[in-house]
């Protein structure tokens, strides 16, 4: 890197830097309101505030300067750092697992640099055994970039191009896949690969950060490792999420890729199964701990089912009071083919809108009702309006997360449009997306289980 | 009533009555495959199955026969209940505390007829006082029936009355009032009323039940007397839902009108605190238990801002994978005003959405970024996407619920269009919409304060 570089910087302190005449790897000497710095200027990550200059201190350690406490600022030196992570080959053992990564877009796991402070994209396996060596001690690794999108921009393409990738490795028979998958849409990519692959021999584990690897309270190293061991030694065949333990580092759960959501814009412990319990909770140390029974089974053949059947004319409508009946409507015109309503409480909304439902009903477009309180069942049959709504052609989705029943109605519009075989694909479930009940501790936070979780609980009550 | 009635009864247990030859209020001899019932057909309510016909026996208790279980039906005579509500006055005493309590539709209680095992709604003090007595040991109650809709047919009109009605009342020098209302929207009520009273000088407390009062695990009668008791006697002069706590019927939870949010279709525990914490508990036997104590002082005078302004063309936004910009143009094509969107993860939406978000901008149309993890915040500044859509005029909610930021921009753009006025109306909290922060326990339950709850929480882990 040459030239003039502001890597990372964004106003405020972009253009105080500018000002100051001063830009990253520039060594110098900064005059401030609070004391006075010497150090290297460092690039930035995105992830970072736009507030604060960062510099490398001679200690070694680095400190965040707020930009607009700078009063002077002297040059005293250039030292630009050219890092690489060491090409370390990752160690194969033919007595461990083989297990392939996908990479999806954003980071899987990354590598500090102490001498600069700069985080270092990890991905082949030589670079992800650099970052987290102990990878090394549970499979042999192969990684492939699918392609680099954010998880927003997830869609139909690169669903199917995953599904099919995963199916391909499974068929070459790795023992598991694990999935690195931006947090914000993870879940839906779970709901329709859970639709896409069926009777999996091996698990196939998406896994995410909430908070990026050059932060203290990273999650991105330990989801990582844990998605690792599940993909390589967990005897659950099916699509989870792993992710963070709701109360400690200690373990991460696996929830069921078709009852999990993402409940926090922020914390770690963002995903969460609703209206059920988790699969399992696994750690390094303590291996897997199962919370429940009825999953499918690990097998030593090779073969699956795939489907990556995906119609795109399909849309989510979120009921709010006083909704006019133009929303549906104009989806109609604009030929949707199927719509998931989140309703209020059983799986309701206004009067009002009974004729753009009537209207949906003549143009053959599928509407299956799903409840807005995430947790319990849709049950249109205790008041006559929803009575009224089922002689609509209005069905119920019963439990099924209104995200799920989307990505559910995308992958059968693309098989049928004929209403019996639609509603006959959709209330079958495939992948645990509908239950006959919610266990009594399914609602809000699943807890309990193993002794951490009793001890965490207990103590948040002192 | 005379003639022929089927009162309550639906298919397929109405279609074996018309067969059998009788209907409600028949003397009958039922021949099932499980045995032979005497007794007299009792009419049903709208809330129960459709399979039974329910017979009151010569015991005195009630018996429900699987319609499609009987073989023969004899009737042997008639014997119509006629009932009504004892009519004793509500009992006044100077001494204690006047409350108003309006209906808004549904039912506020209801008191079981024990010789005909039916459901008499409760409405009119003198009523109530027979269904509920300990309610005159609380206050002097008037009621005001507003209007009857169901819950999900709340709109403006609704809001409108509502809140002039309360307004008036407070004015005239009543210690409190209390709302009956269907749970489906009564967190969209209470968070409109939030904007619309302000200053309150007493409680305005919002009530309802998730399970009829015919039911034995009603919770109907109790939240009546703990919303009722808020009312009289409690410090909080806010707007506050007071339902069913989460963990035990010995109490109930008075949550912050704009940070409550039904969470489960059919749990009597329905209503939560979301990112943040409820104000307080209260029970009959305990009184409050205060939780925090940033909130609104009761006062003496009768003095309170009321503001109706509504704008009816705003609407939420649900954002899924794969949304193509064609449901947003169409909001700016029919002239909706305002969008909230419910983005993934920080608040994000996908790239193809751009040029319908800059089609926005250019029609004037306010947008506001929600996030539909529900908790946590919006951060658009951490991803460059999101500092896109910052640009293309998109403005973030902080930590306001969906539903609420829906209700405030439907407030706010009733009173100006101008995009710095409605950005600063929108973005200075006015009842607790916006928080700081939000406190750990804040995330997804609420548990802890009372030993009852510790109690619970370490039974529920055994």
């Amino acid at each position: 890197m040459t030239g003039l570089s502001f890597k990372g910087y964004r106003d405020p302190a972009l253009s105080r830097l500018k000002e100051l005449g001063i830009s990253v790897w520039a060594d110098v000497v900064l005059k401030t309101t609070h004391g006075t710095f010497e150090g290297i200027v460092l690039p930035r990550s995105e992830t970072e505030d736009e507030f604060h200059i960062v510099l490398k201190l001679k200690s070694g350690y680095n400190v965040g300067v707020r930009a607009d406490s700078v009063t002077e600022a002297r040059q005293v030196g250039h030292k630009e750092a050219i890092y690489k992570i060491p090409e370390s080959e990752f160690p194969t053992d033919p007595s461990r697992p083989d297990v392939s990564l996908f990479g999806t877009g954003g980071t899987i796991a990354s590598r500090l640099d102490y001498r600069t402070g700069a985080v270092i994209p990890a991905f082949t396996p030589g670079e992800l055994y650099g970052a987290v060596p102990e990878l090394a001690d549970i499979c042999n690794l192969k990684t492939e970039k699918l392609f680099g999108v954010f998880s927003e921009n997830m869609g139909p393409e690169q669903y199917v191009v995953t599904a099919k990738a995963v199916a391909a490795e499974i068929e070459k028979g790795v023992k598991g896949i694990v999935i690195g998958h931006g947090t914000d849409t993870l879940h839906h990519t779970a709901s329709i690969l859970s639709f896409m692959l069926q009777d999996l021999p091996v698990p196939v584990v998406l896994v995410g950060s909430q908070r990026s690897s050059d932060r203290p309270s990273s999650d991105a190293a330990l989801n990582l490792r844990n998605a690792v061991k599940t993909a390589a030694e967990c005897d659950i065949a099916e699509v989870m999420v792993c992710m963070f333990g709701p109360t400690s580092d200690q373990y991460a759960l696996l929830h069921r890729g078709t009852r999990v959501r993402k409940m926090h814009s922020s914390y770690r412990s963002t995903f969460r199964t609703i209206g059920d319990i988790p699969l399992a909770m696994v750690s390094q140390e303590n291996g897997f701990h199962h919370l429940r029974d009825d999953y499918n089974r690990r097998r030593d053949d090779t073969r699956l089912k795939l489907n990556t059947a995906f119609e795109e004319k399909v849309s989510i409508v979120y009921y709010y009071p006083n909704m006019k009946p133009d929303i549906i409507e104009a989806l109609v015109d604009n030929g949707y083919k199927g719509i998931v309503i989140a309703g209020t409480g059983l799986g309701h909304v206004n009067k009002p809108l009974y004729p753009a439902l009537a209207k949906c009903r003549d143009a053959g477009v599928a509407v299956y009702m799903t409840v807005q309180t995430l947790w319990g069942y849709v049950h249109m049959r205790v008041y006559e309006t929803g009575r009224d709504m089922i002689k609509l052609g209005v069905v119920e989705a019963e439990n099924m997360l209104p995200e799920v029943a989307y990505m559910k109605l995308c992958w059968v519009l693309g098989q049928t449009t004929e209403p019996g075989e639609v509603r006959e694909l959709m209330l079958n479930p495939i992948a645990g997306e509908i239950t006959d009940r919610e266990p009594p501790n399914g609602y809000l936070v699943y807890q309990g289980g193993v002794p951490e979780v009793e001890e965490f609980i207990s103590r948040t009550l002192r």
